[in-house]
This record gives C-alpha cells, structure tokens and sequence, in this order.
C-alpha cells in the first residue's frame, strides 16, 4: 500500500454494482435475461420521448459548454411534482428546499461530508437496508452503527435504535438512514416507527429515502416543514426510468439544503442528464401510467411465490418482492439463485434472501415458472 | 444554523461557476455573447459526431438501466489514447492505471479522501492556481496551504513550498497539487519546477492536472512508472469539447488506482456521458484536427494584447491567456471585464488579473476589438 493513502481504507468492501450486469454496456451481446436483480423499472422511455430527447441534444445542448450549475429549471419542475405528490394538505415546498445529485448517492455522500465528517459525528442505519449508506460512511472514515429488524415484519427494532441513540457517544449518532419503503425488504414505514422518528430530537439529522415513492404512494413530505430535522431523498432511477442518466434529489430544509450545494461538486449534473429529468418531470402522467401495471404484477407474483413449499413471503410496497426460506425446510438460496440465473432470470441474494425486481409481464411469468420448476425439482 | 451541520462549513465560500452564463442553460435566449470566461473549446461537436451520438442514445442505451459501473471499454479506450500521447519511449499504461470520475472534480474529492481525511493530512498549492483544489479540500475539513509563484513567469515559488513540507506537522502535507499547464496563469511547469518534483519523498502525493495537455502537449505521463506517488489528471471538457457531459480521469499507480475505485460512487458516469467519451476517443484524430487553429489564435491574441498600453501579458502554452495591468499605469481590470461583458464579451476577471479563453477566429477579433476600444478610451 502506497504510504500517503489512508490505512483504514485498506479494509474497505467497495459497493459491488450490478453483479450479473455490470460488464454489458451498450454493446451487449443479445442474450435475453430478464434483470430482476436492480429494482430497475423494465420499461425503457416511450421511443417517441426518446426521439425528443434525442433532438434536445442534437439541436439545444452544446457539448462544448458546461452545464447548468444551478439546475434552476429542473429544480422548480421538482418542486411542482413534489407538491403536487404530496397532497393538498401539505405545506408547499420551494426549489430552495431541494438540492439535485448525481443520483441519490451523491446526495447520501454530501449528507455524511455534512454531518458527521472529521469524528463529528456516525450514523445509525437498520439492517438489512441499502448498503450505500454503510459503505459511504466507510469511505468517509465515519462510523455506521447498526441495529436489528424485526423479521415478522422487518419494521425497525426501535428499542435497540433508541438504546443505541443513548450510549454511543464517542462521537455521537448524529444522522438515521431510514428507507420507505425499505431495501431489501420492501416494507413502508409502520405508524409506530414514524412516530419514533417524530420523537428524534432535533440535533440528529433523520433521513428518509423514499426512492420508492411513486409505487409506495406514502410519503412523509408533508410532515417536513414540521421537523426541520429531516431529510427526504428521492431518485429519478426506478419510476422515472432513468437509471441510466443518474438524477436523484433532497427535499429538506433550506438551511440544511444551502449546506449540500456548498458540499456538491458544482457542475455534477452532466446538461444530458438534467435534460431527461425535465422531460420526465413533463411527461410524468405518461412515464407513471405504467405503475399499476407494476403493482398488480407485483402482487401477482407475491401471491404465486407465498404458494411455493419452501419459501416465506413478504408483503410489499414497492416494484421488488422479498423472500427468505422457511423455518421447516429451506432450500439453498444461494444455489437457487444460481440456478436461477443459468435460466435466465437475475436475482439478488442478500442477507440470506432473495430480491426480486417486478419486471414485465412476461419476465414475471417466467420468473414463476422458473421458481416452480426448481423449487419442484429440489424439494 | 441546523445544529447536526458541521460548524466549520459555515464559512465555507462556495465555487461559483460561471458567473455570467450559469442561468443561460438549453432553454437560453439567443443573445450574442461569447463565453470566453471557462477554457472550454469555442466548437460544439461537428454534427454528424451529434448525430450519431443521439442516434446510440435512442437505439442503444436503455434509460431505465443502470450506467457500466465498471467503464472497461472507455478506460481501454483512454489507455490507448494516454499511451499514443505518450510518445514511444514512454512505458505503457494500462487500464487498471486509469480511473474515470464525473469531471476531474470527482477524482480531485476521492484523492482528497483517499489520503488527507480525518486529520490524516493537508494539502499543498501555488496560488494563483485552479480554485477547487482548495475549495474541495475545505468542504472536507483538510487545509489547504497555499504558496506563492515568481510574478514573471508563474513558477512555483520552490524554497515557499519547500519549507512548507518540511515545517507543516499537525497533519503534515500528504499531497501537492499541480497544473500543467496552471490555469488561470497558462505556464508549462519549468524543468527546475519538474525537477522539485521529482525530489518529492515517496510519502507525498504529487498530482499533475493535465486539463490542458492537448493545447500544451507536453506530458509527463512518461514519467509516472518511475514515480509511484505521482497522479496525472485529464479531462474531456477542454480539447474534447465535453464539457457538458463532465468526464475526467486519473493516470496512477494501480493501488491509488483501487483507491480512488472504492471511493468513487458506483453508478458516477451516466451512460450519455460514458458513450460520449468513447465517441471522442474514437474521433480524436478529427476533434483534435482543431487545435492548430486555436494555437494559432492564441499566438495572434498574445501578440496583439501585447501590444496594447497598459497591460503585462504572459506566453501561453494553453487555451487562454493571462493579463494584468502594468506596474506604470493599470487600468481597473475589474471595470474592463464588466465594460467587455457589456460588448459581449465575457472573460474571467481572476487574481488581479484576467482570463481569456482563445475562442473562434471571429470570437477573438471581436475580443481584441472591445480590447482596443475600452484601452484606448479610457488610457
């Protein structure tokens, strides 16, 4: 290891992304795989919006110019959409209350450089969730603590979380990651865990990632101009369909948000990208219009996969479905997921269970059929 | 301020980017301004290069699919570039050498983690130099000691910064950032300058910004197999006219290489940028068939300043040139740039002096025109 670089980077784990994908690029060879494995929507943008934004770029982005810094246009777009998801009752929010990132892991990363930087501060996350923020935090030198879910319902172990608030002092939690719904295992925020996060006092920065909101239908932006002490983050990579162009956003409050612009890398937003995030925003009715679709093939698939000898089934609230082995007689998930994927279909094996992406109707029909044959085969 | 914000950002001055265009974005009115305020190339990409690029967005890239988290092809890609650049006695460079960020400013933050975070170090520059070596370095809480360089030709003030490394304890400086060529000043390093570098103990990290090696083609890639604690940077945003699409990279030893790879964001290059780059690596021979002309009127622009009263200009081995008032009668430089900006055109008004970016022939005569006019009004 060469001297000038930090020691305790040496033990990092970096983020594996896209394990079955990730060497395809657009110059992949066509084997037909159904990619369940990143809670992508399967749904390219319509060809015609396609062919908008493609004229955008050839007659109005000048490749030669730097882009946007301020992201005002998208900013205020965000804005209207978020006001309007949040309904009537709840308080506007204004573009100064948003900061645009290159995807929501800029954002997460901006967040900690914040917060907690320098033995300021560490973060309480609760397990299994998305592994981003442990491993931002990683990098950054700042420690994660995490705690328990409970596995009848994944729901927060709120008391190990509130014991964990008390005792770690050295330095103290001063940011809670929370997911809602939740990643790996797809459940929304319960009634209890939300009032838990009410009751966080206001010098710990409470963060809710709502990257799944457009099929949750549940967000907690209406409760934000209340606690000036929370965070909402949000991705333009699931719904939106623009995974590949890397938009995420915070909604928080604008004193919070003037610190993440400051933090933010000044032109981190490439014009291509802040171009379809506006035409997403315009054409939101149109690119949402396939969410039902979604949830009644998620719980389609839910229902076939709970009828499976083997297997425990969550209920969930977004585009992914999350499963375990039973107590009496669990296959190997590991081995099944393998299996899984020499037929074709990609899945994540996390934290000793499967997560399965909603793909398209056809790509849940032979997701099932494929569960079926082996799980009939090795049972 | 929200108590859970570190308290030393709240002096944290943010870089402004483009001060006069930042507000133009796509949907700009089409007043006539020429934008010789950030060193890009005054030429988009010719357009059958746009063409074609929009044409593999629309039949290519799959919006809802995360980006190549890996960019295998575009780092073989730039290996090959870098090692062609190089010149034949240079060794070669491999792809495992290379890592890829969303602008230099990407790897200048993970090389700012990788080595000084937590205490563990601070940084070295000479000012006047690039500002987000500093800025990115306070937004981290790492200090930035700045030296000073000879007034007559911009060379590090080597004793300044000599002492500095040795006298600098509580952290003591881990990393020395360089340009090569400087910006906003437009000196090639000096071979005593190089020299110094060399000298460096192998516990310091020596990155060289090479933003500007195309226009200045002098490199010292050659030299970074026998220096295992030295980092060349590069960008696309320059001679390869992409700044909108923010793509940098950093030619290291391979451990500094995996370092900066397990800091870096996984998803960090959007697919459109990505396959941008890959584009303009393939078409170099074509985009770089512009630079003769740029050096050429950049020779005409520093004959003719030169010869306006009042004014110190500085030879120039990169797309700009650097002025200041003379020692005799200065004028406010200040007023010239803000009386320019009124005629159309923008140039950087920076450390007493001011910035201009070689644009389009037609760009520069009206830039020596508002010159000649404003100087001779008001001399």
């Amino acid at each position: 290891m060469l001297s000038f670089i930090r020691s305790d980077l040496s033990d990092l784990k970096a983020y594996t992304p896209h394990p079955e994908t990730a060497m395809e690029g657009v110059s992949a060879t066509p084997i037909r795989r159904d990619r369940l494995d990143t809670n992508e929507s399967p749904y390219d943008l319509p060809a015609e919006l396609k062919q908008k934004l493609g004229w955008t770029y050839e007659q109005l982005i000048e490749t030669n110019r730097y882009p946007d810094g301020t992201h005002q246009g998208l900013r205020e777009a965000i804005a209207e959409y978020v006001n309007e998801s949040a309904g009537p009752n709840a308080g506007a929010i204004a573009p100064s209350q948003l900061s645009v990132g290159n995807g929501s892991d800029e954002l997460i990363r901006s967040i900690l450089i914040a917060t907690c930087l320098n033995g300021q501060g560490s973060i309480l996350v609760a397990d299994p969730t998305f592994s981003m923020y442990a491993i931002l935090a990683q990098t950054l030198g700042i420690e994660a603590i995490a705690v328990g879910r409970h596995e009848e319902n994944f729901a927060i172990d709120v008391d190990a979380a509130q014991q964990a608030l008390e005792t770690q002092k050295n330095p103290p939690i001063r940011v809670i990651f929370v997911v809602h719904p939740n990643s790996p295992t797809a459940n929304a925020l319960t009634p209890a865990e939300i009032d838990w996060l009410r009751a966080i006092p206001d010098n710990i920065l409470v963060v809710v990632d709502e990257a799944y909101f457009e099929f949750s239908q549940t967000t907690l932006v209406g409760e934000l101009n209340r606690h000036p002490n929370w965070a909402i983050l949000r991705t333009f990579s699931k719904a939106f369909r623009l995974a590949a162009m890397r938009v995420g956003y915070a909604i928080a409050h604008p004193d919070l948000i003037a610190a993440l612009e400051k933090i933010r890398l000044p032109y981190n937003l490439p014009s291509f990208s802040q171009a379809a995030a506006e035409l997403a925003m315009q054409q939101r009715s149109h690119l949402l219009a396939s969410i039902p679709e979604t949830l009644a093939e998620r719980d389609r698939l839910y229902q076939a996969l709970s009828n499976l000898s083997g297997l425990t089934v969550w209920p969930s609230s977004a585009n992914f479905i999350y499963l375990r082995g039973d107590r009496q007689t669990p296959p190997d998930l590991a081995r099944l997921a393998a299996e899984l994927k020499t037929r074709g279909t990609l899945v994540r094996y996390t934290c000793n269970g499967l997560r399965v992406t909603v793909g398209t109707p056809s790509e849940n029909q032979r997701t099932l059929e494929n569960f079926q044959r082996l799980l009939g085969a090795s049972s």
